[in-house]
């Protein structure tokens, strides 16, 4: 895949302590489409300390590969315990700490406001997350990976796109040149 | 400072979002001693992402001058509530990415413990366990900088030093080889 046909590559990360989803959108000719998705699969290692490691090597390791322009991180900011918040806050610093250090912007979406986004619907169940997605970005059924934390991370990528692309749109094209480089088929022969 | 003399060296950090307290202990001849104490002003930066980035930087920097053996890091296993610890778990995170990058172990003592380690008493003030360590480690009182953050830094690289050097005394010499090159005054002339 060549990368520089993009205009804007966003990566989508599900930060969790047992599998972290992640899933990076290109964006050409204002369309975003899947360059890629998966999951770390966090929980063969005992050692809490290994599995932070693993975060750190696997995104800076995706993101040496496919050089994102910005990272979205599904980010709650409630959780049911202390424990549980602090453990999920150093998956977050360690995988936040791998796209910094390359001085890639961060933004951090709240899972109902991605839900919200990507179905209309801030209730909407995993599954009804995966589906809209697939239609959305034309995801053939079979190219879904298995755990569902692959097309959530690909959802916040999605969010992303939408709370950022919209004021570039409504701004519109910087110039005549601008535009017509980008609308060559509005251009009377 | 000839880092080479020294048999270990143990790098303490006591992470916060405002202030990142470090210690740094080198040990020989079974003593240990400071190398170097100091705090990250994280104040200074508005955003909560300039101040993960600045913590990695930092950790990093320190990381690679000053080659420590060991990290340890002080860190509360209850807070107050799940915001502060998921910020908290952060700032944990990258602080743990930057020495886990150098396959540096890291090890963890609750507040309590370090207490304890260094004044015999787990309810401790700061200033107590600030005076013990000037004490137990023999710094004259103009070298301890302002923030006490510091002195929590190297009080838990001091509490890993007792907590791991324990067992290693207790074990003995491996040999009388290695006794008499130990405790060459214990050997009749």
């Amino acid at each position: 895949m060549d990368l520089k046909a993009f205009d804007r590559i966003i990566m989508g990360i599900d930060p969790g302590t047992n599998v972290m989803g992640y899933g990076i959108l290109g964006v050409r000719a204002n369309k975003p489409e899947v360059i890629v998705m998966g999951v770390i699969e966090l929980s063969k290692f005992e050692s809490h300390y290994k599995r932070l490691h693993r975060i750190f090597e696997r995104v800076s390791g995706l993101a040496a590969q496919y050089l994102p322009d910005e990272v979205a991180l599904e980010a709650p900011f409630f959780g049911k315990n202390v424990q549980s918040m602090l453990k999920l806050g150093r998956a977050q610093g360690v995988a936040m700490a791998a796209v910094l250090t390359r001085d890639i912007p961060v933004s951090e979406y709240a899972p109902r406001s991605v839900k919200m986004a990507v179905t209309g619907n801030g209730q909407a169940s995993k599954e009804q997350v995966s589906n809209m997605l697939r239609h959305l970005l034309h995801i053939p059924a079979d190219q879904i990976p298995g755990p569902l934390d692959a097309t959530d991370a690909l959802a916040v990528a999605l969010t992303h796109y939408y709370e950022t692309g919209k004021p570039a749109v409504a701004k519109g094209p910087k110039s005549w040149a601008d535009f017509i480089a980008k609308n060559p088929d509005r251009v009377k022969k």
